[in-house]
């Protein structure tokens, strides 16, 4: 959806609020339509349970299970994206009403099955107050979580620092406030005490015999926590993706991560791109505090579940794109959506996690790095720092591939960077047997004496494609003469067929297959790619030409994001997706992002850093640059 | 209760808890056992409406209908402080059910009015939800509110500024975010933005056509509030009684007092002295946060009532004794209620309403400004500054005089000052006869051949005593020979008679009281007046003994607070409150505090100075002072 309609956006600006409300009817009106027809005109109100792992959800009746657990940031197995056809999401109605099963559930589910309350979560419609029992296999646990990133190689300068003290306690000749006998004791000069921290500080100071472990954010001069003596420094650094969250516990004092989580952002419940989570949130205050709500929540929940006591979390950094940003602090996003499509602010938060309503820690610091554009965010910010391309002396291309793609140019000192709507086909949407790096899905795909041969996610039989595995596809479809320059299929070639009315080429059959259809690939799934791959290299050349070199000139090619990290570089630059330059100039990243909010966790000096690059990019608007239709045209030839 | 609570403390600071808790049994129990005779054991919630003013309570069922309209901030007209026996307090019950009458309700009301629904809020307890008309007459508003203070005069150096700006609006080739476009276009260096204003800032500047005017805190660098072009700049300067709230609504641009407003303190319903509300905010969390919210409420509503646009509020500065500033705060007060009574905090708090959960302008900045020690609150340091005190070059005793008396002494540059438990006796509380300052209490009193001649408040019909008038009495009676230096009423003298089986001195009989009964004082009453002058005078004369000097030395005395500004000083020399020095050295002030919150919305000088003033006092702490119980005792002797 946001594909189509970035690549629209590309070329006709000034459709753009039009084609939101396009965007939003096409959504919506099924839905709402068949609710019509097998319920009351108003919906009610019902609860969903889940367990494991636990939860409840208020939901609308006639919501989907699916949305119901994703509105939790449960993640459920699902191959197919809630089309009802992979059969992954199945769960047990245990209590409860949920609509007649539809024609995939009879499809994909025995009779004995339906008759025992298993549904699939994509398809069920709650009715009334239900329990859902989520079988192990139903939880998309075992699905690629990209928390990795690269190793952190920074020099131990945290913002935050903890110190211990010991305090004589009052006396009816000495009746100083428990806050200047403690500012007194530390004698750092002129230190504030955060609000929250006062409210506990009586209690704490008497509750631990005087003794205790304070944290300090030095830059604010602020005393952010008073703890029992001992306790360990921690920070939280957390990437807000459009549809996954990461979150990192870090030993501030060591450095070291000492845990890592995901969850699914339950915003995804209010669309699955930001177009239509921003298009939800101008519907009202009340749906933008409901995003907002959403993803600090699921936070405090990751916050959690990284360690048993978040109260010793003293300083955050989260950092997202433009609008997941200004979701979380709350911020208006209207302005994000309407040309020209500002940011409330771009410079560094630095602000009290309580400030956006997280609940862990009442005094810990909240730092969001500074962002560049509308469509380049504070997670790019943390990309070229965990890439060091802040520091790069050589001329460097880095790349975060995902429906939006950021990427940035370091040239002779300057950086020029830009955002290029490359749609979702790269994470198996909108792809015929596309899918998600789950267990199944095709990753790796090669091409030789007339077979394909794959490789799939946990050596799984196939049921479908995710994004690495199509790049291969196709470039070795390409490779092979079964498509041409144009994208074309040439039907005279033995490995196409006739599909449906349509020419295919079938890489497993559904005979081979964990699944009872074919996977192929099509002349629009040839399509897909090409748009993609074309909004990708047009930002690329664009950048490019503005600092005036050409691709022989890149001395290293940086590309970070889940699929970034997976892809074959070969395959990418047989599709022109990367520019043609030695495989070994290349370097892939996972969660670029995420390593560099960790960074910023640690060191004063990244985040002056931050700072500096933020301000240093070049913006580089490709909706209105004159160049962009005709380098996006030649890039879509293979 | 507090007076009896106060004078134990002096001489036995260890049997502190123990004493609060009986004092709690003996206000509580009573009613508890009641209750149990008339009601279900276990208290229902239900709903009390008056109109007008309007404004709905939920209580426990059983309560009184004066305590629900405290817990909305509504003051009813009241002279006997809630004894049921001055009968001001009539509202009619529309709706509902209440208790049976009182006998003192059936002494006080008619038949026909009983049966009309007629009853005194302070004897009704409400049995189910009930709706309340107060008749005009019950309403207080006739009530002396001390808000006059002195005249400001102090050269205009608000801390917060406005600024006109016009910014150009973003456009293809100029995408910068909201905020750097503003801020950039001011050019003041290094500003933050609040991020209740980020929030706003998108939609603001766009409805305003990109003209603004922005209030800036210059300390803090801090831009507070983006308004309309043309808006006022306006403060809000608060004195937290324990009993009542005055606000003052202060133009920053002129300097200027464009409206005050008074409310009770609805804290009261809680306990009508600190001590109680102490004891209070520690039966657990929960009872802290009533307090909290009750008294934020009621500056939240106080600022709806001095402006149409409360939003248009850039600073406020809230001033209270510890107590009141600690649970506005929401500190902890718990460590205020156990030797040796230490403050949370006693540094200026420079924090944003938002924080303390005031509503009314979210971005608006809040100072409240340093305190001395756990009896001498941030209320007494604006009162130092409101008296010039602390530029005082002379020798100058200042007093506020209330339940606690806080007295400061400065000579030769140095300032020393304590906190004396005074007691409610000069607000008209623990005297048979003694009345607040409402219409009809006698605040004037003098004896000539034979006759006392009183002078009541707004020439109404004598029904009782405030605590001017009681001032008078023992003072002319002091001089009449009707008591003698001890304190004992001469029973031999014609104005003695006996009554009810004791001595008591008749001011105005039966026959021309506005009452059925006589208004008197007694031997137990001149023994409540002695006790607290002689608190008052032991903590003058431990001051000037700590300063070497004697009262001769005085150069000026200043007297604040609302009895401070009703005493007839001739009468308060005589019965030996205040030194005896001449009538001119005297200057009576009326809500200083306020005053000198005013000061601090209008001048950054004055905020250096009250930090100055609180750091340089030195704090004599009574009840372990050697001298004390000399000093007291003999002070007790008129």
């Amino acid at each position: 959806m946001e594909h189509r309609h970035g690549f629209l956006r590309m070329f006709r600006a000034r459709s753009w609020i039009k084609l939101v409300n396009e965007h939003v009817l096409r959504r919506h009106t099924p839905v709402a339509q068949e609710r019509h027809r097998t319920m009351p005109a108003r919906p009610r109100c019902v609860s969903v349970a889940f367990e494991p792992p636990g939860g409840r959800a208020e939901m609308a009746a006639g919501t989907t299970i699916l949305a119901a657990a994703h509105s939790l940031g449960i993640e459920l197995a699902s191959a197919c994206r809630g089309q009802g056809t992979c059969g992954r999401c199945r769960v047990n109605v245990v209590l409860g009403t949920v609509g007649s099963p539809s024609d995939s559930e009879r499809a994909q589910l025995s009779v004995d099955e339906l008759d025992a309350g298993t549904r699939l979560a994509c398809q069920a419609r709650v009715e009334s107050d239900v329990r859902i029992d989520i079988p192990p296999d139903s939880l998309a646990t075992t699905q690629r979580l990209q928390l990795e990133g690269e190793e952190l190689d920074v020099e131990l300068d945290p913002p935050v620092v903890a110190l211990d003290v010991t305090l004589t306690p009052p006396a009816l000749d000495d009746l100083r406030a428990d806050a200047s006998r403690l500012l007194e004791a530390l004698e750092p000069g002129d230190l504030q005490i955060a609000l929250p921290v006062l409210v506990e500080l009586p209690e704490r100071l008497r509750a631990e015999g005087w003794s205790a472990r304070v944290a300090i954010h030095r830059p604010l001069a602020e005393l952010l926590a008073v703890r029992p003596s001992g306790s360990p420094l921690l920070g939280l650094a957390v990437d807000l993706g459009t549809t996954k969250l990461a979150a990192y516990l870090v030993d501030l004092e060591s450095g070291k991560t000492l845990a890592r989580a995901g969850a699914m952002n339950p915003q995804i419940a209010h669309g699955e791109d930001v177009v239509s989570r921003i298009a939800y949130a101008n519907t009202g205050a009340a749906a933008r505090r409901t995003l907002h709500d959403l993803v600090v929540g699921a936070v405090d929940r990751l916050a959690g579940e990284l360690c048993t006591e978040p109260a010793a979390i003293a300083d955050c950094v989260v950092v997202g794109n433009t609008a997941m940003h200004h979701l979380f602090a709350g911020l208006p996003v209207r302005q994000l959506g309407e040309a020209p499509y500002v940011a409330a602010v771009s410079g560094a938060l630095e602000i009290h996690t309580a400030d956006v309503g997280l609940g862990f820690a009442p005094g810990a610091t909240l730092y969001i790095p500074p962002l560049i554009a509308g469509y380049v965010g504070a997670d790019h910010v943390a990309v070229l720092l965990a890439t060091r391309t802040d520091q790069a002396t050589g001329t460097v291309l880095a790349l975060d591939i995902g429906t939006n793609t950021e990427i940035s140019l370091t040239h002779g000192g300057r950086l020029w960077t830009c955002s290029t709507a490359s749609g979702p086909a790269f994470e198996g949407a909108h792809i015929s047997a596309g899918m998600r790096a789950a267990p199944g899905a095709i990753e790796r795909v090669h091409y030789r004496d007339g077979s394909f041969f794959v490789q799939t996610v946990d050596n799984r039989p196939a049921i479908g494609i995710c994004g690495s595995g199509i790049l291969d596809a196709v470039a070795e479809a390409l490779r092979a003469g079964i498509i041409d320059a144009r994208g074309a299929l040439a039907r005279s070639h033995p490995a196409v067929a006739q599909k449906d009315g349509q020419a295919a080429c079938v890489i497993v059959p559904a005979a081979l297959a964990g699944h009872r259809r074919d996977v192929a690939f099509t002349r629009a799934d040839v399509g897909e790619i090409q748009l993609a791959k074309a909004a990708i290299r047009a930002g690329t050349d664009l950048l490019l030409a503005a600092a005036g070199i050409g691709i022989s000139d890149l001395d290293a090619v940086v590309v970070a994001g889940a699929f970034g990290t997976y892809l074959d570089v070969r395959s990418a630059i047989r599709i022109g997706l990367l520019p043609d330059i030695p495989a070994e100039r290349f370097r892939q990243l996972g969660n670029a992002a995420g390593a560099g909010a960790r960074q910023l966790l640690l060191s004063r000096v990244r985040r002056r850093a931050a700072v500096k690059v933020a301000q240093r990019a070049q913006y580089l608007e490709l909706t209105t640059h004159p160049g962009f239709a005709d380098a996006f045209a030649e890039a879509t030839k293979f």
